[in-house]
């Protein structure tokens, strides 16, 4: 069986000691190893910093950009293959594996049209110039340059191709050498992407390295010219913030943690019309896609009270009808949690949910998948968790269950109201509202904005449109307050912000123009 | 003698328990006792959040200006008693206490007309709004809104005037209510301040709270709508960050911390030039002004090797003839430390500088101060220290020494090699550069941007105007990555971001522009 190899310091290398057995989570039939036992992670670093940044940092904006493409163009030339191996190797439908892939070139692209709109420069002017004196010669200009560090992105297992390429994407753009480590679990895409790229892309030596196997002491060799980015749990992105080297260096960390989701129906939005139509739509989505294994999937699902038994009623007839089994299977419409360990934790996370009110459908139970060995797969069923109207519910706002399992939570129609029961999640990546009523929608979505990096309001009008609150789109920021990690990604050209240094030049205006244009030649 | 009350839940109070006595340490004095044993922390911050935060988001952005423009006023009327308190209690000569409490005043002014300038709004539009799908309909836009916590302050000993009000400015106008925490020694003035405003300037009640005395268990309430702004010690910074209810809570955190700041002389500034005489003058103000007690005065000073034994004998000629005594005399141009502690902190510091080179001028041993007592005051005189040219001289590149010393190092004259030099002191907040060589100047300051918060470019043409490389303007980003701490205060507008959250609006382009709108209602 094939042990995956790392690259870095601009070569193949494969770990030694104990190594990771990679298996389909459908089938746990093994697939890979991994291990990244007695890599150098200090040289890896150094080679990133000291030929990937100047290699980097020389290229324009718009060559950089043309960077992302190229890796694109080569990723999408192995698409079929790609999602193959997503299925095989994350537990995923095909469905699902094109969300992950294609959200993966879909953001690759996007950042590449950023990069050719930004065209000759090799940093970032920030804002108008400003006068400081009495005449004008006296002058400030912020500017926002490349960073002379590492980025370290550290992923979650859920999105190996879309986490990988993402944060890629935005610190290749701003002129950072990247070092990223997939979650082992599910490191088989990203290793065939990174290898893709290697191959075909073209990048400049040292601008992409990558990291299977354990983290071990790469973060203890971090300087403050580096930044590290990270998609997982709390407690792993609280080991991370804690570390002596990310405090005596202040280095930047950015950090996609736990976030209770919540989509708010409003009471103007009857069963059948268009817009609670939608509301039904992307709540069954984000409880089935990817098993629920999304960090925006929606976990509470807030109703007006009178509603709540019309609308758990339907979600748990519709929820009821999911196939779930070995995505290889035609049939299946849902697909294994990724791990063993995924489904201990999730199957201990719904029973400590339905403490704190009732199953309405499914169980914490092991369940056989459909097409898969009999006893093998990590499967378990869609779950719907009814709490009571006005219960204090602990556990429901501060544990996120990562699997198929949502709460229904009956609610007044008032619109503060909603805004504190979402609230006490303690900050969350996105949540949705759904109404046409702007009276109601204004007071929600404002209410709702301080707790969060994004806010989705449903409507019919935009239901052809839309792919739901659980799509994180380039465009906008991803990240968000308190649980959800206090971070902040994409948004377009505000990601890059996070790898580069923003700097005041104070003094004669001439000179400071001449410097600042100098970036256009 | 007088115990200093912090103004905490609305009014004030005094602390029990062990009291600090506050000297004037130019004599030594006792002026005031403080602390704030017993007072309820916790109950404080609730007090501003619930209170306080409310209040301040119910105005508009125009309207928090006017606050501002109150404080302002109400601080000028009291200017000469503020001065003179400066002056008795910080060790401060009348200029020196000019600079903190203009430099305030000034700040407040400048926040005061941002306001105006947002007007109607209480949140502020972040960018363009985005077409996310094939048809207009679908949008998203970016907002910033306050968020609901408390904006906590720790401030350093050595401004308490500006520190106190360059950061209470920024947090009032973005709409967080503030709990400011001036050093002890030298809280007389900026308890006087708060008495001021909150006598005269109707602010609502919670927005600003003071607390006079130790941190004590303030920092381990802190919630996920919180932010810390710091300005102190990089050890202190680094112990704020290590909290668990920070990291657990993602509480935005910036620091303000050590810096090694360089000026450096280019080659083609002869002595006698207007560039070299701006350059001679900088280094002089910062390494007397506030007995170089400041976090961006000039540390290291770079010289062109064949020009450094010049640039020594003229440095030791003119800081030879500083007076150092008690401020309250006329003919003292440079104060005391501000306290014992920093006397005894700077005097093993400069021991410690002079083992990497010599000590071309002053010494390690105590002064007695022209005009005070016999063997009282904080007094250590200017001094100079020369490290020989290529020399490592790791502690001048890793010690601040926070007084009115020095190092000057001789260079090759090559800009990549100042750049590498100054590089060596990991991160700061400001380095300046001498010359009226364009390409020269290109290449240094692009060179020391990724490591700073700031360049300042100092040439004769602007010696009229500038305040040099020490002063922080309102209109610029001051912090710096690494050892500096990695934070970004003022900077114009750009200073609210730190006490907003940024969120993406998602939906129906009629239904967002609708509420985005309604904030100018």
């Amino acid at each position: 069986m094939r042990t995956l190899p790392s690259y870095v310091c601009g070569g193949w290398a494969e770990g030694k000691g104990d190594l990771e057995t990679l298996v389909n989570p459908a089938t746990e039939e093994p697939l890979a190893r991994a291990g990244a036992g007695g890599l150098d992670r200090k040289a890896a670093l150094e080679y990133a910093r000291l030929r990937g940044g100047p290699a980097l940092r020389a290229l324009t904006l718009a060559e950089r950009g043309a960077l992302l493409q190229a890796m694109g163009d080569a990723l999408l030339a192995h698409r079929n293959e790609l999602l193959d191996l997503s299925v095989t190797s994350g537990g995923n439908t095909r469905s699902d594996a094109k969300f992950d892939v294609d959200g993966a070139t879909f953001t690759l692209a996007a950042y590449a049209e950023i990069g050719k709109g930004l065209g000759d420069a090799r940093f970032l002017v920030d804002g108008e110039g400003i006068a400081l004196g009495r005449s004008p010669r006296f002058h400030g200009q912020h500017v926002a340059v490349p960073r002379h560090g590492v980025a370290v992105h550290i992923n979650a297992f859920n999105f190996p191709a879309w986490g990988l390429l993402e944060k890629s994407a935005v610190a290749l753009l701003a002129g950072m050498p990247v070092l990223t480590k997939p979650a082992t679990a599910s490191a088989l895409l990203a290793h065939r992407m990174v290898e893709i790229v290697v191959e075909e892309a073209g990048l400049p030596a040292g601008a992409l390295s990558l990291l299977v196997g354990g983290v071990g002491d790469l973060l203890e060799h971090l300087g403050p010219q580096d930044v590290v980015a990270f998609t997982g749990s709390s407690e792993t992105g609280a080991k991370i913030r804690a570390l002596g080297s990310v405090i005596r260096h202040s280095v930047r960390v950015n950090v996609e943690a736990d976030s209770l989701n919540a989509a708010i129906l409003g009471p103007d939005a009857a069963p059948g019309s268009e817009t609670c139509d939608l509301f039904m739509k992307d709540v069954m989505r984000d409880v089935t896609q990817k098993a629920g294994q999304k960090c925006t999937a929606i976990r509470r699902v807030l109703v007006p009270a009178p509603l709540a038994a019309h609308i758990r009623d339907e979600l748990v007839d519709r929820l009821r009808s999911v196939v779930v089994g070995n995505p290889a299977e035609d049939a299946v419409r849902m697909g294994p949690l990724a791990t063993a360990h995924q489904l201990r934790d999730v199957r201990a996370g719904i029973g400590r949910l339905a403490a704190d009110g009732r199953l309405a459908l499914g169980s914490a139970e092991p369940l056989a998948g459909v097409g898969a060995p009999p006893g093998k797969g990590f499967f378990v069923g869609p779950c719907l968790i009814e709490v009571e109207g006005g219960a204090a519910a602990p556990t429901v706002h501060s544990l996120e269950v990562f699997g198929p399992a949502a709460t229904l939570i009956p609610w007044s129609g008032v619109p503060a109201e909603a805004t504190e029961v979402v609230a006490r999640g303690q900050g969350g990546l996105v949540s949705s509202v759904y109404s046409d009523d702007p009276t109601f929608l204004s007071e929600v979505v404002l209410g709702l904005a301080p707790f969060h990096g994004r806010v989705f309001l449903g409507s019919g009008k935009i239901a052809e449109q839309s792919p739901g609150p659980g799509t994180v789109l380039p465009q906008l920021v991803h990240g968000g307050p308190g649980r959800a990690g206090g971070g902040e990604e994409l948004g377009g050209p505000r990601g890059l912000g996070f790898y580069l240094q923003r700097v005041a030049l104070e003094g004669s205006r001439p000179v400071i123009e001449k410097i600042v244009g100098i970036r256009s030649g």
